[in-house]
């Protein structure tokens, strides 16, 4: 078994999805432990900081990677199972960012209106304690938050030659935003290019579903991933599994498309796990989906479908790969 | 403290929001036990059966009511504590109608394909296993499924001397169609007309979030409710409070702006209860925001925006309200 | 030939369409000649008018009618041909409301940000010269604009006992807001209840396509009307005919739906019209449709789907009905 | 003055924006004299040919370009001016894709329906008699149409490193598949990168606004263009002008976002023409504007904003940039 620990310099970083060369190869079954800047490469750190002023906005969720998979031909699905997500620093921070996030207008959403003022909020992380606090600006609450800490950004070089920005969801993964991305879970991604070129990083020490203002508790992550491949079976959105639940990863505009493509290759899913026809397993979905919308802030929007495991006849989706990956999790 | 009880023979059935007159007249404190026909009036009962030849397709969401509420008056908030859902049949029902639903064309995202078999599927209801049981057209498959009753259907008239097809969820509540509207919460309504004219229907065994076909599983309830009025705060959306999250219910086209109206519904909430300013409130909603979508089927869709009241400090929405209710409904 | 003229007093306006009882009874072949007052019923005449502050917002749009038609029953088309649509004032007005329009949040698409500044521009008409002139508020610039007078609200008593507001658009028509309702325009209504129960109202001295601020140039208007009936025949949506083209008129949301609906019902037309497969419909109107959009800011937005006659073979929609009052009206 | 001829090979064609190293350098002033395949490579001749057999439908819209032009830096504005745009062939040809285009399911409206029929239509193209010919599938009808030769994709590379699909409309201009890229128009498009790297292709006989089915009468084209380069000024969306319209071109999901798009951008450029405040510019855009749908079948749609130039005081765009250009295609 491979291990190889990789932290990134700034200059290694990787700014979007299938148009930066792989920083390393690995072989499936091999362990990686990653470091992960946040969202703004750690350039976002007071109160009185402002991202307008501070960063390059053509330029955030550095990524670490991409890295090459031997074997990974397009077609096959990549396994990534997340052993731990765990903050790197001992704060995180959020931001107001001018004509972005869910509840102003956008430069897609576009209207003449004043934009919301930019204000920034630093989160103070106590990892024993596994709190994030929330300080309000304009009065006394400090609130501390459970710790949920996940990967807003896992993807893979789309298909077709496109290059897509490091804040784009699509069928390749990318700038999902999920909570579901936490340690745990394991993610399967339809490979478009030799070699899969996956990336990770955008860091959350918690976000609520939606991630209403665009920005999460923004944090630099220690990440432990195990890589594997699984042959053909490529699916055409991206597919999460943990514990108790199988997920399908939906992304698009507006949102209900977001939740037609994970609600249509959930039915897939289920037809094939279960032996179901098409109209039995839509049946069925009606009646046990959770739908859990991830973010409605990006250039896509995301949104999850869920199936809890303890509703159905025991499954194996891929032959059991979350469970073996799972318990090797557990020996490491 | 007054109790009826009251189950409406057929002709006493509404059939919309605001047309109707109302049925009886109660006093704020009121306890109702009412008895709800399902979504199809009871006509949908074997698998052989097909709503388009046996129903009126106009006529779904046989309500009972509208109620009058005594002193209830526009600006006013309208309470609902629901005691007790239970279904009042030993099965329920579910069908694809043609397009009709989440996945296939409709009406309103009109599309030249043939629509999607019609196709109907009965669960048995055990109340003391408390299960529903999904059999499978195509396969051998027979899955209980856990009973999580609810009311798909609870409003008020509507504003501007409207009148709503018992279909349609909006401000003024309606066919909400999310699962939270189950026993243990309070739904808190804003008052358009004098005496408020709330009705309830269309109740549901159990259905997932999204209502993925359409139809959920179909059934006819028994409902205890208790009737309460606030003076004055009408929220600008349904709300819903139980003992662990406080919610708010926007619908609309496309589901982005249900979650939007619902989010902004929220904002103000958190502010009034935290005394937060709009961009704390909008802040810390963006971390703690559960974002589950209801129904992507109705002619609105419809999220729901929930907090968890463990993640607050110590709130109390409506001076206490739903507390008070819970507590009665203790002691009945 | 009956002639009926008709001049609403303020208490006879009507403010729904489908919850307000019939004005007058009217016979197939009628001409009206009608007064028609503008969308703020008047009260809005000077630059330092706001509409937030002289008008109750859930009354705009005072209709002239609900007229009953002989003979017209559910299934049935009601034809309307206007013989001519002339400003009955020398001024017309156009306002930004707060959160209302197309390029501002609104109540539907909810945001955070503060409104848009509410300001009023008043129009000078000048029938002779045919021309509204526009004054800017902060500027110089005046600018005369040719006249193209219409009616932004044409429509019936809507299906399933509904009542809608005189804001919406939808199957039953009502507020389309599309410039294509002018003079020499036969529009075609789907009957849903005995009579038909039309009114028009909502007339714009001109306004352009999408009516981006929400509002356009406001103006009372006198109105010649020819009523006929066609029994059967109802279209699933609103149509207009010209002497040039055939047109569908579309509503919901987002405005991808407005215009599936009425791109799909056209494809029903165009297959009926000339004898087409749908396939061949389809291809045919993907290369000859014209696709104005009518309005971007009501509760639905309209989309029209335009075909030139001049494209086609002749063909003779209705039984030639438009050619038929329209020579009518040459005789009057 | 540098006139350019180029007929690129097959091997040439470009895939995308922004990946594809330039084919030529050009000088600003120059006039470039084309040749553009049609969307399909021209491997679809026959009625009897399927796409979806012949075709890697990942590689569709092949470029002629990308062309390097000097002095262009990010910023600065691109001017194409189409000196003349003519069918190549004497035929085009349209098709239905399955899951592609406006009335149907996709695999972003993803439904669970079956696919419409794949059907091929071939359009004989007289250049004399300058029409395009329909031929019925299913019936006898044959209709000649005026021909309206255009290009659907006129882009330049993306900006952030991205590299799109031909299929796809955005700022960066792209697949917008507007009638309005006709004979004697001048298109703007922002430049992103060094050389802006602007290529031209899917060149169209004819087709109706919106695009319905997804295919247009698609054609090679032999085209001729002038390329000029304004220093600064880039404009947010893609910008046409020719003799009577200026016009904006907004892309994105849904529909509603591509119209907002656009008229945002109208109303800047309103501002900036007329000396305008922006509420005034909003409120003359309102009542001037003409918004035909250009594509509702790409992966991002697109609206057109159109102003009359005669309704306007004498404005001159780009410093009269139009008008110098049309003065020197006449001279060609």
């Amino acid at each position: 078994m491979d291990v190889i620990a990789f932290t990134p310099s700034f200059e290694e970083y990787g700014w979007n999805f299938g148009g930066t060369a792989p920083i390393r190869k690995v072989r499936p079954g091999s362990v990686l432990k990653l470091w992960t800047d946040d969202a703004f490469a750690g350039r976002l750190r007071r109160t009185e900081d402002r991202a307008s002023a501070l960063i390059d906005i053509r330029y955030t969720n550095p990524q670490t990677g991409p890295f090459y998979v031997d074997g990974a031909e397009p077609g096959d699905t990549l396994a990534l199972h997340f052993v731990s997500i765990e903050p790197a620093r001992d704060w995180g921070v959020s931001t107001t960012l001018p004509l972005f996030g869910g509840l102003t207008g956008t430069d897609r959403t576009a209207t003449l209106q004043e934009p919301l003022p930019e204000l920034t909020w630093v989160y103070e992380i106590d990892a024993a304690a596994r709190t994030a606090t929330f300080t309000a600006h304009d009065s006394d609450l400090r609130l501390p938050l459970p710790l949920d800490p996940m990967l807003g950004t896992v993807g893979v070089a789309p298909a077709r030659g496109e290059v897509r920005s490091t804040a784009v969801p699509d069928t390749f993964g990318g700038n999902m935003d999920t909570p579901e991305m936490r340690t745990g879970a394991t993610c399967y991604l339809g490979v478009n290019v030799e070699g899969a070129l996956f990336s990770v990083g955008d860091g959350h020490a918690r976000q609520g579903e939606g991630e209403s203002c665009g920005v999460a508790v923004e944090a630099a992550m220690n990440v432990t991933v195990i890589v594997e491949l699984i042959k053909g079976g490529a699916p055409a959105w991206p597919r999460i599994e943990d514990d108790t639940h199988i997920m399908t990863v939906g992304s698009g505009r507006p949102l209900d498309d977001a939740w037609r493509a994970g609600q249509v290759d959930m039915v897939g899913w289920l037809r094939e796990l279960l032996g179901l026809s098409t109209m039995d397993a839509y049946q069925l979905l009606t009646q046990i989906s959770q739908s859990p919308i991830a973010n409605m802030v990006d250039p896509n929007f995301t949104a999850v479908v869920k199936v809890a495991k303890n509703l159905l006849p025991p499954v194996q989706a891929y032959r059991g790969m979350h469970r073996h990956l799972a318990s090797m999790a557990a020996g490491l």
